[in-house]
């Protein structure tokens, strides 16, 4: 039930965590920092997959699947991939328990079963990945590969958050290899539309996309290309990532082409993905006091029925109607609930699937029998009214679309209120402070300011947008000269 | 291509190996033990979860996802399971690499960063998953419990071989909880079942449904249904097990739920998988000397058009009779690939797709231009002819439900001729010596006899049949009374 859920005023950080655990979305584990994704929260991650994997399959990518392990030798040949995962590395380096001796019935690491190598779990694949490719391609003919792979990877996290920073996660990484360069730029960029495209129309989440700056690229890449939302308390949240690895990799891996013409080349690389935190972002994006709010491109349940009755006889006739009701709305392809379990009141039911963010209800009791109508409420709105029967399947047809766009508009609003274009660096640590959101801001392109700048006031640059206007100016923190506005915010 | 494949009468066994690679199925990796899935293998087991997940849906089952590791404590507090599993388990100890001070530019693990308690990389969930159950269940309300995960698991076996036994392998694990016993149960059999139309209806594989004995069920079981095939080299294939798990995960984490009445009862629990083996029982059941066979219905391409042509325009030509026929058959619900690729020659296609398995071939060339025809070829009978171009679509989705019954029946026929009665042991050496399959025969019900006939002949009992005949005997080995035929294999 929603009753006693923090508001975001109160706490936004308490809110959150309530929310991802009254609503059902996933919880702390006995395992430090991994999570349980509970059934109602994977089946919304189950959405997201399936709509992503989709759009994944259109452009091209296949599925495949690589080892949880990468041995310590494949882990380390990228180095500065290997120096930016390192230190939070879950490591296997042993392959049995035994008896304890001293202790009937415990366990203990068998000191024999030492491996010769140790495993490191996969923070990511490319090590692994690049490792294989290297089998898999010996001429232009076998480029380009297009490779996807959904899968859990593990990062030894010391604060960790459900959904938004977690020990273990889930994620889909794709890999793909290239015989040029221009080849291997359009695919990072192709890939970050998507996932641009998948953040507006399905998570109904505005994003901007941009590159980021050298200091927060991805480990090993040449180019990392993002989408950046903002969230309800003026931080940023990175949904997704699109490397260029130029040929790091291949020349790590030593993966080595014959072109067309008969020489040999390093090839081109890009790596992409998403992960269980877009969970976190659609939960702070779209939620309210009252709890989860969900776009219904990606809600579970569409549309809940809740009869309410006195008595078998009067539940009896209200299945007839709502039972109809929810087979004709299925007809349609949307997915309905038909609650009624003995075992809970209509008030607890109401509360329940508000908190869980269901996008309409539709409740039938014995007058609306008598009317032929029931009453349909909106999760987003809030508002209620009551609907013919005849006219039901009509109304949440045009209420799935009018929803979406709905909160879409609603966090486009939010998010554009929330850039604030700043010329010094007083206003800045002012709105910072303030107001939050992103900040629009010159700066002088060097990682010394950038530095100085996060030290100083916790923000870091977001990204460099692409859809910046051209326009000089000056450095917000050092007066040098600036070719165009970068996105400074605090970020989760 | 499929030259040079190893036949089944030369070497079992290669050819299989063989077989798994060059069909572009899977391969080593660089860890040992473990697999890289390739894309078209990958693309089969996407079609096989796609269905379960569909067929356990139906029946009430939602996804969820547990944690990769599980602490030691858990993972020892149910014995037998623990037990079970203690020897062959991957250990993580630390959660840092650092920077060798010996050797530049590699890492070692840093002793600094030792786990207080050691994480298991999960060999099955039920420890973490009866922990987390514990916080889900106070009432008779919240049950039953019905969950599934798609997840790797990890268990270190010392001999392996690709998709039947690997150190890291995929699976879905279903985990539910239910008030009585007799739902247990029931959810068992309706589990096992399951898997058994799966196994006919999906991959055309004949299975027997039955129990195992106790020294063959899984650790922690009270009872372990299974399905079991039979593999053209006469040894079987447990494809699928359902366990019965009595009360025993309950009383190791203490979940106990008020009954209806008002009392305090322990929970009583299954849990149920098939795993990435399956892919191996697949290629086993069906596959031939030039190659992998698929199943339609689980064919990731049930259609593959070649063009014969010499020339720009004579492909020209052709392509548009195969791009319409394509769309047709896609209209159908019919996969099909067009592989107009100039890369390669026809000869080399058809080999190709002989070898993956591709249940029907459409070659079109100049003459068939003339002639409105093409050349049809089946995958499962080598056998060719010519179609009329506007007969294609009905003759091939006829062709998907006849070659999926072809080969049900054929893998049928093969495996019923593999299960010979025998009566005394010395008949029950010579048949498993010169024939192999399964052994129907008399069992005194002690694993006394069973472990010796193992000793002695390396035949397991596969299972106690369910629908075996009550047929009074005497124990094949020992002579004595026995109630009933159980069926003994060698066994992959
Ligand atoms: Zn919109
Ligand atoms: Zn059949």
């Amino acid at each position: 039930m929603a009753k006693n859920l923090t508001t975001r005023k109160e706490d936004y950080s308490k809110w959150y965590n309530e929310l991802v655990v009254k609503a059902d979305l996933a919880e702390n584990s006995a395992v430090r920092g991994c999570m349980v994704i509970k059934p109602y929260g994977y089946a919304i991650w189950e959405k997201m997959q399936a709509q992503l994997d989709k759009m994944f399959k259109e452009t091209g990518h296949q599925n495949a699947y690589f080892p949880l392990f990468v041995p310590k030798s494949l882990f380390e040949a990228e180095e500065k991939n290997a120096e930016g995962f390192a230190k939070e590395c879950a490591i296997v380096t042993h392959y049995r328990l035994k008896n304890d001796p001293d202790n009937k019935g415990k366990l203990i690491v068998d000191p024999e079963a030492k491996l010769e190598e140790e495993l490191v779990v996969r923070p990511t694949s490319e090590a692994i990945i690049w490792n294989t490719y290297k089998g898999w391609i010996q001429s232009y003919r076998d480029l380009p590969i297009l490779v996807n792979q959904w899968a859990n990877v593990v990062r030894w996290e010391m604060r960790t958050r459900l959904f938004l920073r977690t020990a273990e996660f889930l994620w889909q990484e794709g890999h793909t290899a290239h015989a040029t360069k221009a080849e291997a730029l359009a695919e990072t960029e192709q890939m970050n539309d998507i996932y641009a495209e998948f953040a507006e129309n399905f998570m109904a989440m505005p994003v901007i996309k941009g590159r980021k700056t050298e200091s927060e690229r991805f480990a090993g890449a040449e180019e990392t290309y993002c989408i950046e939302a903002m969230m309800q308390d003026g931080k940023a949240l990175q949904a997704g990532t699109s490397h260029f690895l130029g040929q790091n990799f291949a020349k790590a891996f030593d993966v080595k082409f014959a072109t067309k013409e008969g020489s040999l080349d390093h090839v081109w690389a890009t790596s992409w993905g998403v992960s269980t935190r877009l969970m976190g972002a659609l939960i702070m994006t779209h939620s309210d006091d009252n709890g989860l709010v969900l776009p219904p491109n990606l809600a579970p349940i569409q549309v809940v029925i809740v009869p309410i009755y006195k008595g078998e006889e009067q539940l009896e006739q209200i299945s007839v109607v709502a039972n109809e009701l929810a087979k004709e709305l299925r007809g349609q392809g949307i997915s309905v609930k038909y609650d009624d379990r003995d075992t809970q009141k209509p008030g607890w039911k109401f509360a329940q699937y508000e908190l869980q963010g269901v996008p309409v209800r539709i409740a039938i009791g014995p007058k609306d029998l008598e009317k032929g109508s029931v009453e349909l409420a909106r999760r987003d709105t809030l508002s209620k009214e009551f609907v013919a029967q005849k006219d039901v399947v009509e109304k949440v047809k045009g209420l799935m679309i009018e929803i979406q766009e709905n909160l879409h508009q609603k966090a486009l609003t939010f998010r554009n209120e929330y850039i604030t274009p700043v010329n010094d660096f007083e206003s800045f640590k002012e709105v910072l402070k303030s107001k939050g959101g992103f900040i629009s801001a010159h700066w002088d392109g060097t990682a010394e300011t950038e530095n100085k700048i996060k030290e100083l006031t916790k923000a870091t640059i977001r990204l460099i947008p692409f859809d910046s206007e051209k326009e000089e100016g000056t450095c917000v923190y050092t007066g040098k000269p600036s070719a165009g506005r970068v996105l400074f915010a605090k970020a989760y």
